[in-house]
């Protein structure tokens, strides 16, 4: 079997490695809609022809290649779907989304080759830019069919160089007044399941090279904003500064201290500075703040941590603090069924349990879940959890378990 | 005496008040060679002129209105020159620079009034770009005309937009094929008296309007790049992660603390992270370090904590830091004589000397200082301290006191 598997991932996945790579750096640049990401979905195309699938794309973007429907069924809703997404972040790994996509269709192949057909409805989704890297907006393309990002709202995103989406996805071909939720098509889909890459070592630890997700963390984004009084860096003593710098370090320490403390996360990981200027004690510091963690519960009293480090970082230094929260999103459980049917069909002869994991990062099937379709998501082993980074890396024995384990799932829920 | 002193003043300090004032925020934008400092240039002519002064504009772009000269005199080398420069940082007050210009002016109205005439070449100088906050040097002007700017690197400096300093002064209608050392002009120059608004609180301390000047600090600024592993933020573990915002954090705090042991300044006021986006946990920071003290030995005691800080900061958090130095400058000590005699003329009849204290910030006048000439500055009262900001602020009653203070000056030991 090994062979099959192997030779089924490997055409899949080499074509694909040089599109959007950055020779300087090994780091991937697929962001939607750009050269690289239509690259990515010229491959898509190819391969699920070269399988016999039936590829269509929708009012969003997604990418869906059916083996069997596309819908029907006796119920009109029992379509079992895998898949992840292709678009990258910028200087992003080569597995972060593709090796989901990959190992869907290279799971397609080997059940071909042992001359299985699904019962149900079946196709391989690549969904829209699920980053959000280009545009600022994760999960785009599930969020538009889902109806929880409005068309307008979309079409009206601007890049860095201020192309719109609605302009990008005209230059890729496709109608930007024509998207929006997908009601039907989400209500028609019985089972999605995502295989990703770990984002994160806890495989490492369990030891075992797949596992499967129990629930998204919550996830707040708050914009933090340090007021001082801009000065002269050579003239103003150390005692008459109200320096912002110096409320967000002692801020940014506190966080991750209080992280540490609540199993959760916290990061600043932007920041912008006024003046900006090597001679001059900053007017103002804006710092984002990024923070999840294992529940709700856990994540209020995180948030409430840093908050009072905050503004007490402000009040020791002569400044001000505010603190707007930028979104938040509530945990995400994925359906309990679903996930009980892939645990069994995962089980081990000996009767091991498929580890279970949280994630602290959002996914197109987070999105699905919280549009009411069953969904569940696999995870394949990172051995430095390094993500978002041409680092991020899976073995090869690795991901043909993750192809194995979707064989496994598809034939026994969908065939 | 005051109402002379007074209308002196305000008929110069007023009609320059508009000029490259941001009526959003009160803060000024005379960078060299924009609009706004052409008008500043154009006031400096017409007020010079109705006083009877000669108008020069030097090779560099500085300004030198001769009331008497402009060269000539017994040795050849005794020429009087009192000034200060017009241009002002982004979002600057309106003291820092002209103040020394205006009084200047107005204490030769004041000595006109009098039927008093200088029995030395004098000049009122308002040096060019003195805060190098379009292009980035400081001192431009009397650093091209002392030799330590080369001309072929000034004028290829560029402004955020990209503009030349040799494009600005063309623009200006200045020839920047011209511009370069002065040395006739510096080596004829017998003392030059610089007036600047205080921009610390030594004198709100000392109870005193006017103070004179001891030094300038040594100064020095570095380049610290803090090295990490970019991340994904909601799946990283705080355990796992290499996060530089973490370690300039800790660097940030240490270098406050070490500047207040020292007595010194040191400044985190620039800073450009990569990939700076709020789900990522940075791979870089860049900061810069602006460094000060009252002698070079302390500043090297400062800056060797700072960065010993820095390391065990990277290393604490598994992440590297290296420190690049961007540019030293000595200690300038301003001429003993000059301060001297400075100080004699300005000694109250109950035998009360003005206060004398050192500055960080760096000033044409110890440029020149540094090229040989016999120099001096003194210091009006700044209630706040705050200066390179729109709440910069002198009382009337201080302007007036610094005024009466270059009359004195002048007279005693230039008429």
């Amino acid at each position: 079997m090994t062979s099959v598997l192997e030779s089924a991932f490997d055409r899949l996945w080499e074509p694909l490695l040089p599109i959007g790579r950055n020779a300087a750096t090994s780091g991937y640049r697929r962001m939607a809609y750009s050269v690289a990401d239509l690259g990515c979905r010229e491959w898509f195309v190819a391969a699920a022809e070269e399988r016999g699938l039936a590829v269509e794309t929708d009012r969003n973007g997604n990418m869906w290649a059916w083996w069997t429907g596309p819908w029907g069924g006796p119920s009109g809703n029992d379509a079992f779907v895998i898949g992840s997404h292709l678009d990258s972040v910028r200087e992003g790994g080569a597995y972060d989304g593709p090796l989901g996509v990959v190992s869907s269709l290279a799971a397609v192949e080997v059940l071909q080759s042992q001359g299985v057909v699904p019962r149900r409805p079946f196709a391989v989704a690549a969904f829209s830019d699920e980053e959000g890297a280009r545009f600022g907006v994760a999960c785009a393309g599930s969020r538009l069919a889902a109806g929880t990002l409005a068309p307008d709202a979309a079409r009206a995103l601007r890049d860095d160089d201020g192309t719109s989406m609605a302009e990008a996805m005209t230059s890729a071909g496709l109608d930007p007044g024509d998207v929006g939720p997908d009601v039907d098509r989400l209500r028609r889909i019985g089972a999605f399941v995502e295989l990703h890459v770990e984002q994160g070592r806890a495989l490492v630890d369990d030891g075992a090279p797949v596992g499967l997700a129990s629930a998204i963390w919550p996830h707040g984004r708050y914009r933090l904003t340090f007021r001082g009084e801009a000065n002269h860096a050579g003239t103003t003593a150390m005692a008459d500064r109200r320096d912002p710098v110096q409320a967000w370090s002692r801020t940014a320490l506190a966080a991750d201290a209080a992280a540490r403390e609540q199993h959760g996360r916290a990061t600043f990981g932007r920041l912008e500075i006024d003046p900006n200027a090597t001679n001059a004690i900053p007017s103002e510091v804006r710092a984002w703040l990024d923070a999840r963690a294992g529940d709700e519960g856990t994540l209020a009293v995180l948030l409430e941590q840093i908050r009072e480090a905050a503004f007490r970082s402000a009040q020791s230094s002569g400044t001000s603090v505010d603190l707007v929260v930028e979104s938040e999103s509530p945990a995400v459980q994925f359906d309990a069924t679903l996930r009980g049917a892939v645990a069994s069909a995962l089980r081990e002869p000996e009767g091991h349990d498929v580890p279970v994991l949280p994630t602290g990062a959002g996914h197109d099937a987070g999105i699905l879940a919280g549009a009411g379709v069953p969904t569940a998501m696999l995870f394949v082993r990172n051995p430095t959890g390094v993500s978002h980074s041409p680092a991020e890396f899976a073995e090869q024995s690795d991901c043909l378990a993750g192809v194995q384990a979707l064989v496994t799932v598809v034939q026994s829920l969908a065939c």
